[in-house]
């Protein structure tokens, strides 16, 4: 049997703090210094700041979306960007919020969490909305080849009040999918740790859900996103993590646009003013959220 | 202004019915005509189908999961599938069930949805667990596109049970979306036709739903999985339907198993042999169907 998603992250989290890296290659965003976007260019500028990241935190968190707008060599951008990473000891978090009924969730976990996945990540993100029978082929998968899962449970938007918000029984949609969610994670349970790799995603723009699902959902790590540009500070950002030897912990927060698109970055002249320009915000990052766990 | 695609599609299925081809490389029912499933393999499997369904058919629906088990080359194949059925005139409904927030459901939209998409596809699935906001960079790019979207709304699977059929204020959760996705649908209304290309998916294993959605959303077309091998007859598949001159219409009704992988084709031993079996299972799904909406 393969290592625990749970105990390998969890490794990598109390040696380096909570921090995921989004690598979210927005188009409009892409520094010209690495020219145009395309699938090309972004895996060089990923390839800049899996440089910078490697060592220095637990894992990256890659999103599909901006890889699949360049078609098949944006795909293959991706893979070639999962593969450095975790070759640089960085763990991946895949943001591709598949979902889909038997067979057809079977190929999206095999895609990214089998074996000898095309596009090897060590978690994916997965969304419910088909239904809690929907994520059994993903936690086979993931229990299989020692990798994770992420479900939707809080998103950090808005639009989170129109279904996951929504009150059926007296109990908010998000709650009875957190405790669902946490009985089918038993069988992503870590040896070493107390933590199951069954993520639960919680934003940080709603640090009271996030109590609340740690309540339902005790011991299943959380996936954070939110925090820095979407506006949810580091306080906020683990109000759903517990104390474990003196520090709080219970998961990983990513940090996007404020970490691989800081200003400093952008207008540099040179990769290496640029990839210094990327450690400054990573390091501050860390340093941000270093403060709310040490709390 | 591109044609809007919910003409373009009933124009299409006025002339040759509501049958959807689903193109689901299943690698485990991968025929052995065609070699070991890879993703040239399938490519031409799947070409094999587009040559008999052209000029038959409405429109295919192509399932992202199958292609992805292969990677970038997977991709590569699904971007020839798309291309391939778009040149041979048939319409491209790619079931990828893509769903994000802001600019990276934007990155989803441009993918497939774009002026120059990569994977040029003519409506794409949608999950709308994340809420309502998340429809909008869609629906935007398929409007401006002559695109469509066909949003989750009641599925064909038991997993149904745990979010979509849901009540909350009274109300059952598939009812309150298929009514806030009739609004938002207002914007790929057709101008040839009074349907919109704002799709609603709607399981033919539970026409009384179907029914119900057609109330709440009279003008939204519907794309309905579940016919044939996951156990729903042609009239359970058509429940949502309504008279149009004389005819039954409202949506397309996706056949995947029962017409790619009819017994007939899979044990042939030519591609001659193997095409007219998938010509025939495809005539006999049509004539099926059209016993129904003929009504």
């Amino acid at each position: 049997m393969a290592r625990p998603f749970a105990d390998r992250l969890m490794e990598k989290v109390r040696e380096f703090g909570p921090l995921c890296v989004g690598i979210d290659p927005h188009p409009h965003m892409f520094p010209k210094l690495f020219g145009n976007p395309s699938a090309g260019s972004i895996a060089v500028w990923a390839d800049g700041i899996i440089e910078a990241a490697a060592g220095k935190v637990a894992c990256i968190k890659p999103q599909a979306a901006f890889f699949e707008i360049w078609g098949s060599p944006g795909m293959a951008a991706l893979e070639h960007v999962c593969k450095t990473a975790r070759n640089a000891g960085l763990l991946v978090i895949l943001d591709a919020k598949r979902g889909d009924i038997g067979s057809t969730a079977k190929g999206y976990a095999t895609a990214y969490l089998g074996e000898n996945a095309a596009c090897a990540s060590d978690a994916l993100t997965v969304n419910p909305y088909m239904g809690l029978e929907t994520l059994d082929p993903f936690v086979e998968t993931a229990a299989k080849n020692g990798r994770g899962i992420a479900v939707l449970t809080r998103t950090s938007n808005p639009g989170a009040a129109d279904i996951q918000e929504k009150y059926v029984d007296g109990e908010q949609i998000f709650m009875r999918m957190a405790k669902a969610f946490h009985e089918k994670g038993a069988a992503l349970k870590g040896e070493a740790t107390p933590w199951s790799g069954m993520m639960l995603v919680a934003g940080a723009t709603a640090p009271e859900e996030a109590r609340q699902i740690r309540e339902a959902a005790p011991d299943n790590l959380l996936l954070v996103p939110g925090y820095g540009a979407q506006g949810a500070g580091a306080a906020e950002a683990v109000a759903g993590f517990v104390p474990v030897n003196g520090m709080l912990e219970g998961g990983v927060v990513n940090a996007s646009r404020s970490v691989t698109f800081p200003e400093a970055a952008q207008t540099a002249g040179t990769v290496e003013a640029w990839q210094a320009g990327i450690s400054e915000a990573i390091k501050y990052a860390q340093d941000d959220l270093h403060k709310a766990v040490s709390g």
